[in-house]
């Protein structure tokens, strides 16, 4: 019996179309940026140079993304078999297409593919609808026949003043984008500490409330907000229980010094 | 009068920091990246070649970001006037950091810095805090005692089979990230046209009931669910003003068409 496919198998549903390449590096870029995001269906139209060895130097261990890419003479043939397809353009125009944020598109696209997921659990992975990226070429991006042939348009948000965003980092972004969109925004593996139980954090404003009273930093006739803005500093983040003993240790040590100064003090008072 | 800072002059706020940087190549893509997303303070720590035409080719129109890269012989140097300090970092370990994905690290800048702003509006735009990101050598990351320097670690999230970001891709989607954090999902310009009256909707209906049912597609007898099918799939996306003149004006030359014919068929069954 099958498995529900897992959202890293659903990521495997993206393919990403790039049109017409002229530099077989920034294909090689590509195939990289793609494997780092766990993506791997690769489609090449008309690429000017491919298989390339710039290709194969710039994807460097993702070479086996650009083995098994397709080469096709037409964007049609490359998209046959998707069902929603996205071209990546920057520039505004009076098309008739929906134009929306690259993460948007994204979004999409995951909530296409993992809501028919959802319905069809037991589904072959090889049966979930596709969705294509589409990306031009890189002087002038998507021609109007390419875009006819595109579903949405996204684009990638750039400061307009510079939005010369190079084929292989729109690509590097998309993806990225793509594997947030599919598997969320993954806590990181959290840096885990025991925290402090109540009881200890009381008892160790009780000691620094004692320590400082001892220093006369803290008058008790006139605290002022002493005690209450340290309370603050201590508990703006939790107090981890290492941390606790830490501190506890700390004053621990002044208390000691400043009991061994005041003896050695009345000692030489008596001398 | 100063003006309260854009959230474009906020991103200002940001410095990206290379440390160790061993290619030269890749201080340019990261100066190209950076400008794509309106980032523009770039320090640089020891890096092995700078400046190198290497840096300048890659950055091709972002050498102005070059030009005003400030070099450092120490990240402690480089960090001076910074008030928060993410260290990017693949690595997993038991530091006691606290370590975050890169969409949250980019969140929390673009907080201390947005929240600053706001609390004094006319604050200098160069006393505004300032939030640096670091990235550490190309080969093994940021050393222990670079990351000691830092207050928060973060990850950008990649396949686990294979996290091989380039330094340039890195720096690309943390700088997109940073815009987005700033910025927002900016809604792209959207593709507007005038929706359709709810009256000239259903007129649309009626016509398309009339004219179906003269071509025998639709049996009033027998309707079954026909025109709720129509309906669903023709208001699933709200119908543009256009789009029903263009359906109008299909089904009236449908209509044409078939009286035509069957005055020609009449005629040739008279003649």
């Amino acid at each position: 019996m099958s498995h529900s496919p897992s959202q890293t198998t659903l990521l495997r549903a993206v393919r990403i179309v790039l049109c017409s390449t002229t530099h077989p590096g920034n294909i090689g870029a590509a195939a990289r940026a793609m494997k780092t995001m766990g993506i791997r269906d690769l489609a090449l139209v008309s690429p000017r140079f491919f298989p390339h060895e710039d290709a194969t130097t710039r994807a460097t261990s993702a070479s086996d993304v650009l083995d098994q890419a397709q080469v096709f003479t037409s964007l049609e043939d490359a998209l046959k078999g998707c069902h929603f397809v996205v071209g990546l353009t920057s520039r505004r125009r009076d098309l008739s297409h929906d134009m929306v944020s690259l993460r948007e598109s994204t979004l999409k696209a995951a909530h296409v593919i993992t809501q028919h997921a959802a319905v069809f659990p037991n589904e072959d992975p090889h049966h979930l609808p596709r969705a294509a990226f589409v990306f031009g070429t890189e002087m002038s991006g998507l021609s109007n026949e390419e875009l006819d042939l595109c579903s949405l348009l996204a684009n990638v948000p750039t400061d307009p003043d510079f939005a010369s965003l190079n084929l292989g980092s729109a690509v590097q972004v998309t993806c990225y984008e793509l594997r947030q969109a599919f598997l969320g925004d993954q806590p990181v593996q959290p840096y885990f500490q025991p925290l402090a139980r109540h009881e200890d954090i009381e008892a160790l404003f009780v000691h620094l409330e004692r320590a400082l009273t001892q220093t006369q930093f803290l008058n008790p006739q006139k605290p002022k907000k002493l005690m209450e803005r340290l309370r603050r500093l201590l508990t703006r983040k939790r107090l981890e229980q290492e941390e606790v003993s830490l501190l506890r240790g700390l004053l621990k040590s002044f208390e000691r010094t400043l009991a061994q100064r005041t003896h050695q003090a009345d000692n030489s008072d008596q001398s």
